[in-house]
Parts: C-alpha cells; structure tokens; sequence
C-alpha cells in the first residue's frame, strides 16, 4: 500500500504538517497504519499489478509470465501414481513432517543434483516451498539491514523482492553474453570493500538467465569462485532451468567448484511442476541447520503430500524423460520468438538463450519499456519492463519476453503485435521525444507471480 | 547453534580475548559464522531435540507431540478424488496459482468461519503454508526488533519462536481456568503504555488453548476485544482447534466481535490433514493486502495441489462428519487421560480441557518438569517441559500432556510411567532439594515439529 498523499500546509510546520496529515489519512484508510513495522510500510504491490490482472486475460498474449507450459505431463499416471500413494501411505502423506523434509525426497534431490556435478550429501538438503521459500530463508539467516547482497544486472525479480524485504542493499554487477564477468565482480568486491560495505553474498542465476537468457560460461566459473573466496562472499546459486538445456548437458554448478562456500537452490517447478510448491537448499553443513531452524519456525514442516508425490514420480517415472520433452516444447518455442524477432522487429537486439524460458531484448533509441507498457497492453500483448529486474532504476530500455507458456503460434503474433506497438512508440518519440516515466520509490515493490 | 565455549584469558583484556577466541573457534566450525544476521546468531535448537529424537523411538510412550491422529480419515475417497482432481483438473492443480490462494477455496474458508460466527468476505482470507506461515507473516508485517508482543501465559511454543525470531519482546498476561483474564490484560497494557513500550498484538488461543488445556469464556471475549480496542491493540487470535470442542458447539471467535480488529488463524491441520500445509489468515483489508505481498515475497504462492486437494474434500465429503469422528476419538483420549491423572497422580493438579489436544499438569511442589525430562524419556514416557511455553523463565513447575496422538491405552501406560517417574523425582527432592535447572538464554529455541 502506498501511502496516500497529503496536503502540505504553508510556512516552517510544512512539512511536519505533511506528515502528520499522512499519517492520519493512513489511519483512516486502515486502522492499523501506525502499527507496521518498518519494513511493511516499504511493501507495495507493483505498478503493473493492475495491468497484468488485464494481461491475463485469453485476448491478450501474454509474453510476460514465467510459468512453465505442463501440458505434457503424464496426468494418468500421476492420477494412479497418487491414489496409490494415498491408499498404501496415506496416513504417513497426510501427516506432519521434519523441517528438514523427507529423507526418501532429499536422497533423491542428492541425486538430481549429480546432473549439475553437485556431489551432496541428503544430510545438506533442505526441502522448501519452492525454491522461492530457500531464497528467503537464506536471505533471513544472513541480511541485516543495510547489508549489501551483489547480484548480477539485470536480477530474477523475485530475489529482488527478497533482498529488498529485508532490507539489503543490491549493487549489480554486469554481465555479458557469457553471463556475469569475474573481472567486474572483483571490481565490484573490492570497491565495496574500500568503502567498508558489508557484503554478505553473491546472488548468480548461472544457468538461462531468469530474466537476460544467457548462461555463465565454463571457463567463467571457477573464477567467479575465486572471487568469491578471496573476498570471503557466499555465494547462493540459484538453479531452476538448470536441466532445460536445449544442446548440450548441463555445465557443472559453481557449487561443485567450492562445496562449502556455495548455497545451492533447485526447484521441481519447472522440471516436474511448480503446483507442489517443492524446491530446496544444498548449503554448507552449519547454514544448513540455520535453515532448517528458520523453516521450522516460518512453517514448521514443508508439505509432506507433495514431497511424497514428487519422489513417487521421480522414483516411478522416466521423470528425465519427461524433462527432455519439455526442452524440446521449450527449444521449439524458443525457435519461434527468436523467428518473429528477427521478421519483425529486427531494429531490436536480444539475447540467444540455449535453455530456460526466457530472452532480453534491448529497444531502439529512445524507447521505455516501462512507458510504453500500457500500450502494449492495449494492443493485447504483455511482456516484463526491464525496469523490474535492477534494484537501482536501470533497464527502461529492455524488456524480458517469455517463451514458456504459448503456442509457437501465438507466440509469433504476440511478437508481431509487440511490433506495431514499438514503431508507434518510435514515431512517438520521434514526434515529441521520450516519454517521461514513473519514477520508482524505495518502496519493495513485490512481483505478482504472473511475472516471476 | 550455539556459540562454542571460549578460554578465558587473565587479566584486563579477558573479555575481549575470550570475544575473539570464540570467534574464531565459530569460524574454525563454520566458516560462515561471521556472516550471520543478528537475527540468526541466536536461533539454536531446543535443548530438548536430541531427546526427542530418543522419545520418537516407539517403545517410548510420547505425551509430547501435537500431531493429531488421522487413522479415520476416508484414504479411499480421498485416493479417488485426488485420482479424479488430477485426470480432470491437473494443468490448474500442478500450476502455480495467485499469492493469495484459490478463490474456490477461499470461499469454502469462508464457510468454515461461519461455524465460529465469523462473517468474513473471501476477498479477506490468504491461505498460507499451514496457520504458522501465517504467525509468521502477520509478525513480519508489524514487529520491529524491540515491539511487544502481548500473550498468554503459557502460549504456544511455535508462536513464541516466531516472535523471537523476529526479536520481538513478548510480555505474558495471565490465564485462569476460564482463559486470558481481562482486567489483567487492562493492567498489563496500562503499565505498558506507562512504560512508553510499544505494543503491537495481543497473541491468544481462545479455544482449547495450546498447552492450557482451558478456553475463553463466552462473556470474556467482548471484554478481551474492548480493552484491546480501548488501547489500539490488534489481536492475533490463532484457533486450530476450535471446531475440536466435546461438548458443545464453537464459542464465537474475538474477530465476530470486532472484524477490524482481529487477524484470525485457521488451520485444516486438525479438522482434516497437516499433509498438505493448507492453513489461512482472514485480515482487515488493509492488513491483508500486506499479508498477500509479504507472502507472496516468501513463497511465490501456496501449493494449488494442496488448495484443490482441501477445497474438493470440503466439497464432496461431508467433513463435519469426519470432525465430529474426531471429537469422539479424541473426547475418549482426554478422559483417557483425565483418568489415568486421578488414578496415578493424584498428587499433581491439571486442567480439564473441553476440546482440543492438551492437558496442562501442574507438579507436587519442589518438582522441576525441565529437569525430570531426560528421566522420564529414559523410562520410556515423554512430555513437554512447561519452560517451553514461557519467553521469560516461568514454567518449571508444569508440563503439557497431550493426549492426540496415542491410543488410549498407551496413554494410560504412558501416565502410568510418568507416576513412577514423578515419584521417584519427588524422593530424591525431599533427600536432596531441587535440582539446578539449565538456564534459559536469550537465544531463540525453535521448536521441532513433534513439539507443537
């Protein structure tokens, strides 16, 4: 909730008056305004909340959401999968669990992760609400206020969300095609350090950027590591289209390279499915237990009937099967919006992502994502500001395009829409120059999972 | 995890050289220690876990845990339905959904308050991961470090966890067989506010209370509302149990007397299954609009398998006939319980609770339930030590009894064990006095799921 505006009176009590104003039209809006802490009165919906309740509507193609497309999931298999489970294990299923979660599930996770050349033990696995809960938990043990947490730029929104909530500063680092660049996170450390910041730790998508579509390179890794060691930086790797490679297997995981300076998070929602909500940490033995700790008193136990579903699945079926058909929908998808770029808005630039959901595209001259949205809306097509993705104001000039949810075909039109919107945006700005855009608060601003 | 002991060193810089010793030896276990919030530095286990991990041996008799017991639920109907919600309606089951829960189901939530005398409005309720991640979220959104919490003496240990972890300070207002007293509520707040402290909630369990064992009664509940509203103190009114009363029907809940005032918690953990972690907050507007971004902030959304799975059992089974089966069951366990109290223990006094799980046992004078513990579990009987429900050191002389989870017969045995136990503490108090006690630190002990 923002706070509503207030009349600002005349004279030296201005603006002592203004606030007071404020706080009591706060008050009378809602009884408990003077009540929250301080980290709520900064919780606010996004400004495109609204617009995105639009966006989802059937006429609208949505090239904004990052929910992954489940149509191929074998859903008669799982039907009998499940009442199996419910007849034979019932009572264990539908009972309360360990904070930890199930030691079958972590077990299993032990060995979904040897695909990423993480070698774990189940004893350092945490299993969450989805790997969103693991990136709270994480950022809860280790942020104070002030504190400073590096992330790559642009960022996964929701971390921003995270890290924001808790009040972490967020300095980013650039990337390139080849993911985040070692010489300018040193730069960064360093920097930091002179200035006697506290950097707490790094926050990397190596793999399908969530939102840039690039991945880290090999060669990158371990000296993204090294970095990190030499100036004594967790790093928390987060994982979740790891395995939705489209050539080639997947590259080790940074944790590989430093087992105990890397929180590893991974995530079934986009492998199996995100309706479970189960996700989990591989983390240093002594954060782990933190972990375990702050999960048990946010939610005493994760669902024991989903952490039994998905290692019923993962031990019943050809589960890395079915992840193989998904990168094929997903590369077919893919191939049909870098297609429709190229035919119809080759004055843009964008990445080639090899995985995951995503691609970042880079507008014309003078054109704002953020600006232009509520046209593209209009004109039944929505996509992400880049502006979402920065803690620090930056990305008016990109946007993320989503490939994971519609067909290959209305994924062409929901380009070329894009396309009418862009040259009338640029005849616009043209005409009388580049629109002014909102200005963003300090506020949290918390993404609807629409554009997550 | 605790600080590891440190060697003190002689003279003037002692302090400071035991500071770093410790330090460095946190570091030497954890190469992380240093980079822990504030917050995290005093999250520790309970004392208790490991004996724990003894007491879930099954030759041991657990009048601990508040699992309640869920053999008389319809596995067959659910295994179909489950089977049919996921042939029929799977893509929407294994998606994710809105951060606020499923409309479907937050009607029937609606329905459910209704047996509470709850008018709430769908758009009110956020379902959450079980009614903890509510606790957990209503105290994120109002408690800066140093806020009080008001609560019962005893209150629930999840929730005491929770209110340290946020370092909030929690103040206890007595009970008596009748529930929370409301002139001492009046006292407490007024030397409170004298105190210029700033309280935030009032914390209570109105219905078969976690461990009291008693319940509010009906002429004290606009009482309890009116001195909060008098002092603009929101009340946090957590009912797990509510629909769990032997022998009459709910009494209505704070919230039906003051809806603005009162975040109410509800939970399908004890009226259906903890499996699915299905539980909600129904909040003032503005509250809950705080409650969506903060939750959606921590998981994204709760699980929509776990949301159809509760909304289509509310739907196609008659529920409140399995709820009544449960009141039976477990009306049977406490006079199970009760009898076997006046049969062994005549010389210890307990509460007589008309719903819910607990029994809150007051010891023979001299008696100290903290210290007994490791004996009792040791002749294969287990409970939990009153100082676990205590955020100030009191408790010593009780412990909670909680009579869900085992047959009546192994309650019997297990109070019989517990006689034996108290009598041979007794013996050794009048020989040798009471025993020193462990000292309660600062640190927040979380509990382990078997102990809520």
């Amino acid at each position: 909730m923002s706070t509503p505006g207030a009349q600002s009176g005349q004279g030296e009590h201005s603006r002592r008056g203004a606030a007071a104003a404020a706080a009591q039209a706060g008050t009378r809006l809602d009884p408990w305004f003077s009540s929250y802490a301080d980290r709520a009165h900064g919780m606010r919906a996004s400004e495109v909340r609204s617009l995105f309740a639009v966006a989802n509507r059937p006429e609208v193609v949505s090239l904004a959401g990052g929910m992954p497309n489940i149509d191929g999931l074998p859903l008669e298999h799982l039907a009998e999968m499940t009442a199996k489970l419910l007849r034979e294990r019932g009572t264990k299923a539908l009972q309360y669990g360990g904070g930890q979660g199930e030691e079958e599930l972590r077990e299993q996770i032990v060995e979904v992760m040897r695909y990423d050349h993480v070698a774990a033990h189940p004893d350092d696995v945490v299993v969450t609400t989805g790997s969103q809960q693991a990136l709270d938990l994480v950022t809860e043990i280790f942020i104070n206020p002030g504190d400073v947490v590096v992330a790559e730029a642009p960022s996964y929104v929701g971390a921003l969300g995270v890290f924001r909530a808790y009040q972490a500063d967020v300095v980013h680092v650039p990337m390139d095609d080849h993911g985040l660049i070692p010489d300018e996170l040193e730069r960064t450390l360093t920097e930091l350090e002179r200035a006697g910041r506290r950097v707490k730790f790094l926050y990397t998508v190596p793999n399908f950027h969530n939102p840039a579509g690039v991945s880290m390179a090999l060669e990158r890794r371990p000296q993204v590591v090294e970095v990190c060691r030499r100036h004594h930086v967790l790093i928390l790797e987060d994982n979740p289209y790891g395995l939705l490679g489209f050539d080639a297997d997947p590259l080790p995981a940074l944790k590989s390279y430093d087992p105990d300076g890397v929180v590893y998070l991974g995530s079934f929602s986009k492998t199996f499915a995100p309706g479970y909500r189960v996700g989990w940490a591989a983390a240093p033995h002594a954060v782990r237990e933190k972990l375990v700790l702050a999960s048990e008193s946010a939610i005493l136990s994760p669902t024991m009937m989903g952490q039994l579903s998905v290692a019923t699945y993962l031990a019943n079926f050809d589960w890395y099967g079915q992840v193989k058909e998904y990168r094929q929908m997903y590369r077919e998808r893919r191939d049909a919006m870098l297609g429709a770029l190229a035919e119809y808005l080759p004055e843009a630039r964008w990445t080639v992502p090899d995985g995951g959901f995503y691609t970042w595209v880079t507008l014309p001259e003078g054109l704002d994502a953020q600006a232009m949205l509520p046209r593209a809306v209009t004109n039944l097509v929505a996509y992400v500001s880049g502006t979402a993705f920065y803690a620090d104001g930056q990305g008016h000039d990109h946007m993320r395009l989503s490939f994971c949810y519609p067909t290959p075909e209305r994924i062409r039109e929901g380009v070329r829409r894009l396309s009418t919107v862009v040259r009338a945006e640029a005849e616009l700005v043209t005409m009388f120059g580049t629109p002014p855009t909102a200005r963003r608060g300090d506020a949290v601003e918390i993404p609807s999972p629409d554009q997550v």
